[in-house]
């Protein structure tokens, strides 16, 4: 199960009621906070969820409106008495940009550690494997898609016709042999067919490049840019090397994803919502990202 | 006349509906921000002043519940296409931190320029003169304090009696002697007795300490931090380099302030106004600032 909650939904500028784009994922008890604007930190508030999961903080690139709220969510964990070590991953700069950042903030007590990533590598994170892709920016930027894998199904009616003892079970579902006084088994004696596990991926800022559709093919939850979306805006969008509402939901559809969040609105759109039918149109599970938008990822049934 | 907007009154944790402590100040068409925490370039909207006329920033010190703000105002400031030089004053370390945080906002089509003071020191903003006092804080803070002088009234009976020609009145208003066929006029023939100007200083993060009371001395409006408020947490106050309550008030009783707001209200303080009464008790002209509270210092009539 995956908890995500779009904090915020403005690209560049932050407004009353938009806060920067950024995102909160939940998997189990750990959270992982995707971009850290100014202001992410008291909008991250709105699910509820508190700051003692946070387990991770993964930027996009160092851009302020993606960076700047970094300072004041490190002084607001140390106040809340954090002491785990918090890791940071990030794009090239990364690390250069936290440590100017915490000129601020000296004294935390807890560590901070950087990751740099040049895009390509892969880590874990709370049990999920985390991916990354370098994107087209003006600033080193990085993709980041979640894949939360899913146990083989156990069969315990396999189990019981085999004789095996119940002792066992638990090892032969962690995939391991067991031998026991009837004879020896397997895991795959006991285990049903291969499993989808749940998937997400968080893409902004970025031009549409080769490969972003295979790295988002099938999630089940794709949280995209789309930082201009008014008819005739491509080419502004293009200047600005971000993505129209056009190219978010073309990449969307071609990836098959099952849902699709657009967010990082350009201040110049007055009213995000009115765009619904147009990108709904244009990609058939979109849907126009709202500040606290949560929705939980779970496994289906069987 | 002087617009004044406490922007915001929370000391070191924004919590939603209580931004970072900071406040606008408007002279004729000139604004003073004073302070830019995480959120402020958002919470300085409320008053609808827009971003155009902001002259200069004042910041107590480098606290990221201080600063923070700034990267993201000054690219905000640069999407709305501002050209003319920015200044910011501030304590030691302010140009080391704004130099550290235009990390993250390297190109902007305006120039910034860090003042560094020591306290003591004044100077000339928006037609008013600026002073500042270095306060007691863990790092190098100041306060500040805003005198708009008023000029002496012009007495046009006098003028029309003495035979000065209308041409020269303005001359003499602005303090210069004037010749005319009938004579020679210096100021003082025409103009009334001095009168008071408008006056009001921000005071954050401190300790009380000596000579803050003369400081503060007569303003029409002091913003005070008041950083605990219960019964009790005086030592707590101290312990942290900040004010109680009780600090505030007494000093503003012994300046013989005209007005009294409270700000930089610690997280721990669920309901800031419910201090009211006490405050009141305790300085007959305090009052717990709320996010937004805006008021007009206005030259008194005659």
């Amino acid at each position: 199960m995956i908890d995500v909650c779009l904090v915020g939904t403005a690209g560049t500028v932050p407004l009353p009621g938009r806060a920067l784009a950024a995102a909160l994922v939940r998997i189990g008890g750990a959270m992982v906070l995707f971009d850290c604007g100014e202001g992410t930190q008291v909008a991250m508030r709105a699910p509820g969820w508190g700051f003692g999961g946070l387990a991770a903080i993964c930027l996009t690139h160092v851009h302020a409106d993606h960076v700047a709220g970094l300072p004041g969510l490190l002084l607001t964990l140390g106040m809340s008495g954090r002491t785990e070590r918090l890791e940071v991953y990030g794009a090239r700069f990364t690390a250069e940009v936290v440590e100017a950042l915490r000129v601020m903030v000296p004294r935390l007590p807890y560590e901070v550690r950087v990751h740099e990533l040049r895009g390509g590598e892969s880590f874990e994170l709370a049990g999920a494997r985390v991916r990354t892709m370098a994107l087209k920016h003006r600033a080193p930027c990085l993709g980041y898609r979640i894949d939360l894998a899913r146990s083989r199904p156990f069969l315990p009616e396999r189990a019981e016709a085999l004789g095996i003892p119940r002792l066992l079970w638990r090892r032969l579902q962690r995939g391991e042999t067991a031998d026991f006084p009837g004879g020896r088994a397997s895991p795959d004696d006991v285990l049903g067919p291969p499993r989808r596990g749940l998937s997400l991926a968080y893409v902004t800022d970025t031009r549409p490049l080769d490969g972003l559709v295979d790295f988002v093919r099938d999630v089940d939850l794709l949280i995209c840019e789309a930082t201009h979306m008014a008819p005739g805006e491509e080419a502004r969008s293009a200047e600005h090397d971000h993505m129209h509402l056009t190219d978010a939901c073309r990449i969307a559809s071609a990836a098959g994803v099952r849902r699709l969040w657009l967010t990082h609105f350009s201040q110049s759109i007055v009213d995000p919502l009115s765009y619904q039918d147009t990108a709904r149109a244009l990609c058939a599970v979109a849907e126009i990202g709202r500040d606290g938008l949560t929705t939980t990822l779970s496994f289906p049934e069987g």
